[in-house]
């Protein structure tokens, strides 16, 4: 693995643990941004030193002040740049010749401003690099750690000390998140406000997260990514040893908009994201909303080691709207054991609900609950609690949420609550967040965030992935995109592409080329009836479409009449075109057409798209894609995301299609991608899939080219 | 239309507006459930005169207490009933001497709790019809009117004033919709707690909120409901005139179980509901969460007259966001025009972004929000406005919040914001909440909060929906119809399954009985070969499932064969089938086959289907729904509705199929589920459906039958 976290966190140490910071640019002035910066970092309880910055200044803050960065005595670990745009440069020179290597940039007006500021980044990012200083941002919020004690941003506040990392493109979004986080005490490891990202990036971030022992659950939001392939590569790392929860925006044709006007970046295709995310074990967060939700629930609670939770409710109304939130998750509400329900019974009134949810009615008292929750436990085959509580007259709210944290603490099974309500159910509220049970609002974003953490569960647990390799493949078919570049072409000609199919080793009709009528007739001899044909024209791509195919040709005399018709068809239609002749082609019983294909996407390369045939992807667009290189596990998955899938298992009696041959094809698909870099474009449509065990034929295929 | 809104409204107006209230079964000890109302009736500033009955006591909070209701000197327009539920009849009947007609149950112990329970339930509803008492309840947790100042609930609190009624199937869910809005002000007119809606229902209320001039927007939280029907035309009638906003749970099974346990609600189906609500024009709120967001919306700003909105914004990420959220909207970010540009280019700095979301910076004042807001306006394409806000150092929260307030006064488009964070924003969201500027705290709910809005707007000013009539049809079917209920059969023989069709004037092939080889030959030769034939048995209903129909018959060799196999293999695999004879059938070419059906819902009634058959019904489930009546419009929207509708379009060159035909089809088929409700479930599969003007053909069909 190219990418070591514990590089990376090294790297990054003079970040997170600086003996001493510098903060040029500080001013006198509140309200100033290199006033607010200083402020925070003396504040917050920074014990190391501090150096403000300021051509003018003697003291700031009650701090001494030096007119550049090469006046300050001492060393320095961490550079704070807050000085105009064209200064920046002047102080990355300042910090090369200080020997400081780390720098966060607050200052804008870089990439995000136009061009001016692109140019003046790549100076920025070259004169860095030169003098082996990293730097965070520009155009960024800054940072903050709240194990070390250093707030080096300018937000307004710091927060709790806890287990969350955060980095997040958008400077106003860690504002926020801060601002929502700080009345609830909602604990941050590390808060980093990544800008411009112009030098340090999501991974490297990502890396040293997953290495930080006082972070236990990253959480991040992107607008794009300027290397998917790291990104997935790193992701992939990185969620295996920590929950990885991203929220990334820009997935819309309007988002995509805003996005590409905003930090400059591009945003990447939906496809590719969700493909990414899908095989490198991201949780997606869809809204905010979710982003804390679900790091609540990661930060505080163990993963359930599967699917079965049980619900305990004093009123009905939520329980169902829980219930119906479960049906629609991967959980399962299972039945308990009927020991356990007649220990229930022992207790409870006669009218509460035995089933699940248990509904232990609205007089509960905190005792009712505790025993309720023991009962449950004591069925080992639930994997996660849900406490809901209504504020009714009778419920002892502090009382209630004492005893679920102390239960939670006893067990490591995950409990969550939804105290539902703002005023009457408060303090029992903060007593759960206290003792680390994340309480949600709404029973539906409750069991929305057990359900992440079970899916979690899944993917950590999951096998190894398999990548098969297919040797021996591509030499057969490195000469034909030989020729193409030397021709300068983007397309394979007709037997150029039947090369290539037959080198990686997909079947497909006999073919027989043909000038004359005479040979096509001897040609469909030699293949024996019924045939095809087809124009062989380098000016025609979509034979079909004008009339260039013919299928069905029975005898002698259909393929005379055949090869007179398109011939003069064509001629009438296209009379510039070069015809050479036409293929004659084994007609292939109708089996079940698929389509299958290389895309490229900028950021994340080449992917692979599968789907049903015909009006199934014209029409319902019911297709799969992933990201090259596919494992076993990508091709098994991506048949059966299709809504159209039991077609290939086979309805209303029919036999199963060949499967197994599907998934082999899109393997070695992703192995020819990889192969051949320099393709844009594949698609084999249709794939004619015969029965199980049967195999399939490639019927027609098209390969778009580009620079490598 | 039976349900007036105004005489309910009249009717149920001792409960909102009574000049004394009795509660009975109050207490003197703080916490129990009679002290709580009666204290909450009093503190909360209840003018007229209050009366407690309790056996022993003399006074309670500082009001003179009776033995007995009969014992109250002067009238009483109001009961809240609190005492034990073996004791709640003998109060119904004191009710009745003292000629109260209204009454608020608070008592549990009735439905709810068995059988038991259940009975006591309907002795108490027949009293009171006897009695003419009109009662809320049992098992609820009473109601609340803010404009008049009674609060005859064990809530703890009583909401601000305001204009958002209430109602909720769930006393729980009051309790924790109450407990949310009191310390955010969230206003109410109303809140009732319905329990088992044993008298007063769902629909009662709904016409008296909508009759309530203090009320702008309804809300509800069901389960279920008794009379689908009458929900369906009084939520029409209603959602008409205001906005009905409902959360409906129960809707999944696991839901669905956990309701039939609860208030012994019967969970209507998923399917149902969604096709009542859609139809009725009711707006699903799907979370709790949603809810509340809907609400404060519709009870604070003017609906948006199109889908036009532009987004303002101080940063760039959550822009993005909320764009993003667009996008999947009905909403639609327009580009400004040139001119509303040019004029934001020469007050914003030039790196704002001028496109839809309008970035106007993180360093924007007050001020410049004012402004930018203002021109925006000047475009008066723009149907919504979204204002977001992040809590950057600069913003000034509370002076933006006022700027925004102010144009929203002058106005008569709709404003929602989403100022992000929360203490920060804190000070501002008040103001903007006092000022009815409905405010979220993500930008996704703000964004589907005005998409709710705008589908309103839609429904209210959707033309009058078309019912047609199809007349003379039934006459001919009766006596098929009567003949099964003779016979006691809940299956339409094949014969009588061809005539009720065409009775409705469905096209079917033409067909002919043959109980012999030589009678099917000659069939065969009358109609015209090809052929299909089938074979004819009561006992047999999948005829093709066990090789009881052969297609494409072409001679008289054929059909002779035809007839040998089927009956042989028929008499060898049920040899107790009765075995009538063969039906031979025109063969019908070849084009859309469409599935349309029939089904009953315990609680709405019958409802139509429609689906493109075979696997796209078998395998996709993309069928739609809607409740009969059918109107012109619903038929339209159905066929639309689902996934595969561009087939009936046309792919790939092929001519449109017959969309009209299926249209009416869809409308004959409610105007014979209206003509003859002992239908339980008829499938037309397939409706084989020709091209455009060319009509369809009904090839084979199932009916099934109840009682009445």
């Amino acid at each position: 693995m190219k990418y070591t976290s514990d590089n990376i966190f090294h790297m990054l140490n003079n970040f997170f643990n600086p003996k001493s910071i510098a903060v040029i640019g500080a001013s006198r002035t509140p309200g100033k941004v290199g006033y607010d910066i200083l402020k925070n970092i003396i504040q917050y309880g920074f014990q190391g030193a501090v150096y403000p910055i300021n051509p003018s200044a003697t003291e700031i803050l009650e701090k001494k002040s030096y007119p550049s960065l090469l006046d300050v005595p001492g060393k320095i670990d961490l550079a704070v740049v807050v000085v105009p745009s064209k200064n920046v440069l002047e102080v990355i020179e300042q910090c090369g010749a200080k020997k400081i290597d780390s720098a966060i940039i607050i200052t804008a007006g870089f990439k995000e401003s136009g061009i001016e500021g692109a140019k003046l980044e790549n100076e920025l990012i070259k004169k860095a690099q030169e003098l082996g200083v990293r730097f965070i941002g520009p155009n960024c919020l800054g940072m903050i750690d709240t194990h070390s004690k250093i707030n080096a941003s300018f937000a307004a506040g710091m927060p709790a000390k806890g287990s969350i990392g955060f980095f997040s493109q958008s400077g106003a979004l860690c504002l926020a998140v801060l601002d929502r986080a700080l009345p609830d005490e909602i604990g941050f490891s590390k808060f980093i406000s990544m800008g411009n990202k112009a030098d340090i990036t999501d991974t490297d971030i990502m890396l040293a997260l997953s290495e930080d022992e006082n972070t236990k659950v990253i959480l991040g939001y992107i607008e794009g990514v300027s290397d998917g392939r790291k990104f997935m590569e790193v992701a992939s790392q990185v969620s295996k040893k920590k929950p990885l929860i991203i929220l990334k925006s820009g997935i819309t044709s309007a988002g995509a908009k805003a996005a590409s006007s905003h930090t400059g970046a591009l945003a990447g295709r939906e496809a590719a994201f969700d493909s990414a995310f899908k095989q490198s074990g991201v949780i997606r967060a869809h809204t905010i909303n979710e982003l804390f939700n679900y790091a609540l629930a990661f930060a505080n609670q163990p993963l359930p080691q599967g699917p079965n939770v049980a619900i305990i409710t004093n009123s009905g109304g939520p329980g169902i709207l829980a219930a119906d939130a479960c049906d629609k998750s991967d959980l399962q509400l299972i039945p308990l054991y009927k020991d356990i329900v007649d220990e229930l019974r022992s207790f409870l009134p006669p009218v509460a609900s035995f089933y699940n949810p248990i509904d232990i009615l609205g007089d509960s008292s905190a005792d009712r609950y505790e025993r309720a929750l023991n009962t449950v436990l004591k069925d080992e085959r639930i994997n996660g609690l849900m406490v809901l509580l209504t504020p009714t007259a009778v419920v002892d709210v502090e009382a209630t949420a004492l005893a679920v944290a102390n239960i939670s603490h006893l067990i490591d099974r995950p409990i969550l609550t939804s105290f539902m309500g703002k005023k009457s159910v408060e303090s029992g509220t903060k007593i759960l967040m206290k003792y680390g049970v994340p309480n949600y609002s709404f029973p539906e974003e409750m069991v929305s965030s057990l359900n992440a953490m079970y899916r979690y569960h899944l993917w950590i647990n999951r096998p190894e992935k398999h990548y098969p390799r297919f040797n021996g493949l591509k030499e057969k078919a490195v000469q034909i995109f030989d020729t193409v570049k030397k021709e300068n072409r983007d397309r394979l000609y007709e037997l150029e592409v039947h090369y290539v199919l037959h080198a990686y080793g997909f079947n497909q009709p006999k073919s027989l080329f043909a000038r004359t009528s005479e040979e096509a007739v001897a040609a469909a001899k030699g293949i024996g009836y019924p045939v095809v044909m087809k124009i062989i024209s380098p000016q025609i791509i979509h034979k079909s479409d004008i009339g260039g195919v013919k299928v069905n040709l029975n005898s002698k005399k259909d393929v005379e009449n055949a090869f007179f018709d398109i011939t003069t068809h064509v001629r009438n239609i296209m009379p510039t075109a070069h015809i050479y002749g036409v293929m004659i082609q084994e007609m292939i019983p109708k089996g079940k057409e698929v389509i299958m294909g290389i895309t490229k996407d900028l950021q994340f390369g080449h992917m692979i798209m599968f789907g049903l045939g015909g009006i199934y992807v014209e029409v319902l667009k019911d297709v799969s894609f992933r990201i090259v290189p596919l494992g076993q596990e990508d091709a098994h998955e991506m048949i059966r995301e299709t809504k159209t899938f039991p077609l290939l298992r086979g309805v209303r009696g029919e036999a199963e299609a060949d499967i197994e041959a599907i998934e082999k094809s899109l393997l070695i698909l992703s192995q020819m991608a990889m192969d051949f870099p320099q393709i844009i474009e594949t698609d084999i449509n249709p794939l004619m899939v015969r029965q199980r065990g049967e195999g399939a034929v490639a019927i027609d295929a098209r390969f778009t080219i580009g620079g490598e």
